[in-house]
């Protein structure tokens, strides 16, 4: 049924925690913090290197870069522009997470901008997802679509520019235009706290780093934060202590408890 | 004795989660990320747009904006700006909180500047409320003076300027010029988490997207926040488990449980 | 055998918690708000104060001033130039702290100008150290040696700059060129919080503010947060629980209990 098993992603995980990769972070000041946590929770390194002056050198040494445009300045996205144009000459694989695009018209010729230039990986919710294929766009950060309706211009997406293309929601779609892989974990507390998607564009980075085939990756990443918040969601009594659980079952979540977890549909 | 009842709060509260306001922060980088998880706790849906080029744009969107001017940089103070002339050009809502303002010289202006753009609610504690009013301001962010001190100076601000002044403090009181609210709820270890203060200008800002009357608005907002802070202190073993206790009792919070927990003055 | 003795700590928490300094931080966007967290549960009162126009004139007003060179902008740079300016001349204590410098061209220079300015301590970890004194960095904010390999570096630092060098690690080492205390507190889940290392150069600024010796300031930082951390250890389940733990074991923390369970060498 589904193209990639479970165990594919104990390997990513396994491998995430040998490896710890230096994931160099242009992201929002919203959740840039929460975003080091959890990759520090989760096994990776993370540097916020986000200035021009030092982005471009930095994504040479990087395993992974992410770029986020949820707070972009004009400073910020010089500095998007210098380690996107690093990454993709040296080969360090790159993730775009194109926040709040079709909402807001800066940032998305920003990300179209950015989207031909090979990012490995591109994560966005269905409304985000749907802009950046040329359809209409959400109301801020929330989505107004699932991730099923806009599964056809996500593959589009994927196929036209040769990357995997992620769509968070109740049901994480994901596919590289050919294969299509389903998540079905998740708890609507995510929903509630600051940066969920923005994290899950971190961890994607971060295994982006340590696998060759991005959908295996994408997939890793959506199953991490996922399960790791099927556990935290047990334990919580409000999004508050979500949040605080939720980096805590990243950094005790194992391989085999990954595997054993994901619902792949 | 007081002007309002504690029926409208519970109202406006029932308000606030049936409309899930859309809050257009312009905020300081301290707070961004706590003032985010704060408004998805409360029930409304934050959108961090403060860069010039989109916050003018996003402010007709948006059903309230908070402006915080706890950071200023010339690229966000030039987004903020935008934000208020489109909130006013469209009707939207829109809240100031004066961080600072009185210690420091850029921000006085600008805030003073901001004071006749029609703010529907301007939040702050007695050194910043009485700086606004022409008196003397405080040391940093933290106050030096009691809200009764300044009630005269905050009745006079509110009306010159047709807007409601709340002063937080151990008692808060709001203001509209000629009616005066006193909410006694609250906890000492609200002075003991960064952006406290901030929360309760983002969270004015959401009651200001659902509420005709903003005293009615901004008391909602302040019986909320220190309703939810007297439940999450009887719990909290510190500021940091106060904090996430805060986010917490921010959600589970219903509109009987606050009409029957404020004490109105 | 060490230079201090733990009735020094002792004098200085209890200075910390009788005076409340008002810290001024020019930090990076990533632990702002974690930062000031820190800073209020241990006792002090911070400012983040970080734009050109007002910077200059609050470091006059501030008991300390912390320069924190993580996430720089031109914006943030220039007032990090003007804050240090108005603090040398009025005889502020300020404490610098080279986050990634060695990894990063632009910040090297920035940190190794402001060393020029008389630092009261400058507080990084042993990579940072070691770039800082003319010898090799370290790869993004990770450090690759230990704080004993860097000591004699440390200490030519120190001399030649006259100021006190505080080299984070397992064990952390701090030494004014002449005198080096070690300190022996601390647990492994300090590594997996952001900002756990930048805390430390906000307390240490906080300390600069109410003790005239600077190696007893670094020692009583390094020691204020390495046993509290190691109470936040023991009852924590992960990163997540940690970091809330360690905020509230800081501002339970008793000058006696600092001064009984430091280990200083």
């Amino acid at each position: 049924m589904t193209p990639l098993t479970t165990d594919l992603l104990a390997d990513a995980l396994d491998a995430l925690r040998t490896g710890s990769p230096l994931v160099q972070c242009l992201t929002n000041v919203v959740v840039a913090g929460w975003t080091a946590n959890v990759l520090l929770a989760a096994g990776a390194a993370p540097a916020m290197v986000d200035n021009p002056a030092e982005s471009g050198v930095f994504a040479t040494v990087a395993d992974a870069v992410l770029i986020n445009v949820g707070t972009p300045y004009s400073e910020t996205v010089a500095a998007m522009r210098a380690a996107v144009d690093s990454a993709v000459a040296a080969g360090t694989p790159w993730v775009l997470d194109p926040v709040a695009v079709g909402a807001l018209p800066w940032r998305t010729g920003l990300a179209r901008e950015l989207l031909d230039r090979s990012p490995r990986v591109v994560r966005g919710n269905a409304s985000e997802v749907s802009a950046l294929a040329g359809g209409a766009g959400g109301r801020g950060v929330e989505t107004t679509r699932t991730p099923e309706a806009v599964l056809g211009a996500a593959r589009e997406l994927a196929a036209g520019n040769a990357t995997v293309v992620a769509v968070s929601g109740p049901v994480d779609h994901l596919t590289d235009g050919e294969r299509v892989v389903r998540v079905a974990n998740g708890h609507p507390l995510l929903t509630r706290v600051a940066g969920a998607g923005c994290a899950l564009g971190a961890l994607t980075a971060a295994f982006a780093a340590v696998c060759e085939d991005p959908l295996v990756a994408a997939t890793a990443a959506t199953a991490m934060l996922t399960v790791a918040s099927d556990a935290a969601a047990a334990r919580a009594g409000g999004p508050g202590s979500f949040a605080v659980a939720l980096l805590d079952e990243l950094s005790l979540l194992t391989p085999a408890a990954l595997a054993r977890a994901t619902r792949l549909g």
